[in-house]
């Protein structure tokens, strides 16, 4: 049997990631997806467990000891990070599955992993991404002026992955996000 | 403004080529079809400019000569090529141009355009290809035989493309590879 894709979804913080994603497994309900793990608070109607496994920063230094992460990073002063063992089961019993994570997790990773297939999500522009980074409208100035910086050193490091896909339109950067995966399913392995 | 994509779409003679390529031409009327040189006889239904550019044995031999073809390559007794300017013009006016070839002139075109999308079709079986040279019903048993031989070893170059195209329904198979196109065009140019 065929062992399954890693593919890794990522792109600067505000780009949309969650909600391409989310919409993504709507339409591919037979992508398995790779829930992180973190120490920020939830926000309103978060699960734990579903959109994230929600750890205390002890927790999370715990798992960092026992090697229990693929990838981890600090981001905003809070920490994510992707369960190994999951991600490795799933790939060894012939499925797909999509790790939804920030830039410098996904760099991580593909040191791991070189033959994932690595996503980048581009916004329309970057006044349109300060627009969805204001507009969310949880953070402080401060905060916002921040990630807006990250943001654009984030958007250089597009040349280390292997697709751009930018999310002018939900469902059309989903068609082109499964029309990735059938590809790289069509792909001679050399 | 962007180079189009040269897409070479090809695979063992009997396969289904021809077929999946028309059926793909409606399903993307954007994309650009090469349409080759020929000096084997119309079948019925053939049109000049259309199908083929059908020549003469004489014409043909003019045009290698003049360095007007991308590729030929002599095939149970006649001659196939790709006239190269309009390959050419179209790419570089930035549309994508799709080549439906036989096996060995796809890698000829390979040599001068190794960034081209390189597809084969692939038979759901050997049985089944074998069923399709024969169920043409236009060929000597003789040819059938040398036609089957010449198809197994054109399998065996495979490993030169980059996406395998299994050719079991034509719908899938066009949705692949429409999904193939798109995959490139978000592809990272490194």
């Amino acid at each position: 049997m065929d062992k399954g894709l890693l593919i890794v979804l990522s792109g600067p913080s505000g780009v949309g990631k969650g909600t391409v994603c989310s919409a993504l497994r709507k339409q591919m309900p037979e992508l398995v997806y790779s829930v992180s793990a973190t120490t920020r608070a939830p926000r309103v109607g978060e699960q734990d467990g579903v959109n994230y496994f929600f750890k205390s920063h002890e927790q999370f230094q715990e798992m960092i000891k026992n090697d229990q992460l693929l990838e981890y990073a600090e981001y905003v002063g809070n920490y994510y990070g992707t369960p190994r063992d999951f991600v490795e089961e799933t790939l060894a019993s012939g499925k797909d599955i999509i790790l939804e994570i920030e830039v410098q997790g996904a760099l991580k990773v593909k040191e791991k992993f070189p033959e994932g297939v690595f996503i980048f999500l581009l916004p329309p522009s970057l006044d349109e991404l300060k627009g969805r980074i204001t507009g969310r409208g949880t953070e402080s100035q401060d905060t916002i002026d921040h990630r807006m910086t990250v943001a654009v050193d984030e958007m250089n490091l597009i040349k280390h992955y292997d697709y751009a896909v930018v999310n002018d339109e939900i469902d059309l950067a989903c068609k082109r996000i499964e029309s990735i995966i059938t590809a790289e399913h069509c792909k001679v392995r050399k």
